[in-house]
């Protein structure tokens, strides 16, 4: 199983920051960070049963940057699906999709859970390389918070049975990829009031195919080779 | 899917309750039947959300006999997985196979939850025709009653939904997209014996991805626009 950490972000209720410890105990992960969360008192304790020493370690920070520092992939969780396909950063993946092309995956992995009442900002959206969401009802699709990182741990544990991977590109290599694909916009005179939004429509579907070390430098490569010959007007020979 | 109720039997905190409530609003579950359960409250209300409606029309009964009258397959849930196979009303199946056998099922179900600190007892489970289990921690397998009935709630409704995705690019968009990407390695001089087999990496790494319609113009827009500037010389005004 990949690293897990779970993020939640202004949690407000302290009985689901309990619930959600003891789902993260009944599913072996272990790293719990919290992003200006609640006061966590007796409820908390109490709801978190045997994962209370989840709770006793989780990190408290104030900005998800900080949160996310270390992760090899950030993967936001949305209960909302977009019917239409133009605001890209809202397209998510099932769960259950997602926890499948993890497998054999060794990184860390943030998933970012939102506020009871209003999930997560869009931008702390564009700071996540995927969405996830958790297939439900048309009328009623929205989980409470900790049922839904319940969920979301369960496939996770149960997408355990592994065939392994090629090495993923790791963070600081996707982060190449994605400007080495800003510089080719910029060169190809890219309207720039929408370049910013297309680089993130490009991080999210690659987010969703995981590249491997490999993948990553070819499309390196190909953008940089491109928008190279654009700025100096020379062929490469 | 098929008809499901949803039996608690003995449930002794009325949070628990409500928050189930919510769980079968989340994935068009209706039928709530309770078993000798504690008395129900503002608690449970709060906790139901929009499933209050479940629990104003929940059925309270006063025999397990009583709940699963009518219903076509018994299913048990067990936290506790016995090793051996002597006991073999302790043997049950992973949720999913379950819940993926009964597809296209359209009798009704009862899944039979049992209290939060004992469970099932011998005689109530039984009478059950099947006993299902959510594989989970060797250490700590016993997850909170409502998020055990969300998860198995969830499996059944994944069993029969096709979870619905923005529209995906079809097959001729897609030959399009990689046509031009194609055509940007040509322009940017890439090495001939190389360029089929990084089309085709490029192709199996959306595979995977499997882009939307807005997705792929975009992709085609920018590599057409890199390739077209290469070309003729000439930027893009």
């Amino acid at each position: 199983m990949p690293e897990i950490r779970v993020i939640l972000v202004g949690p407000k209720f302290e009985g689901n920051v309990g619930a959600i410890a003891r789902c993260m105990a009944n599913f072996d992960v272990s790293e719990l960070y919290l992003v200006n969360p609640c006061e966590l008192g007796d409820t908390a304790f109490n709801r978190s049963k045997h994962g209370s020493h989840l709770l006793e370690n989780a990190v408290t920070v104030t900005s998800l940057d900080e949160a996310i520092q270390d992760c090899f992939l950030v993967v936001g969780t949305s209960g909302v699906t977009t019917k239409g396909d133009k605001n890209y950063t809202r397209i998510p993946v099932p769960v259950r999709e997602f926890a499948e092309s993890c497998r054999g995956y060794r990184e860390k992995i943030a998933f970012v859970f939102g506020r009871e009442d209003i999930g997560l900002l869009q931008s702390e959206l564009n700071r996540c390389d995927v969405l996830v969401t958790i297939p439900a009802s048309d009328e009623y699709p929205i989980m409470n918070l900790s049922h839904s990182v319940g969920v979301v741990l369960y496939e996770m544990f149960q997408a355990e049975k592994t065939p392994k991977r090629c090495e993923p590109a790791d963070g600081r290599e996707k982060e190449l990829m994605f400007q080495f694909f800003g510089d080719l916009l910029e060169e190809i005179g890219y309207m720039e009031a929408r370049r910013e939004m297309t680089t993130v429509m490009f991080r999210r579907m690659l987010g969703r195919s995981i590249p491997t070390k490999y993948e990553y430098n070819t499309v390196v490569g190909v953008c940089g080779d491109a928008a190279k010959i654009i700025r100096t007007g020379k062929k490469w020979e």
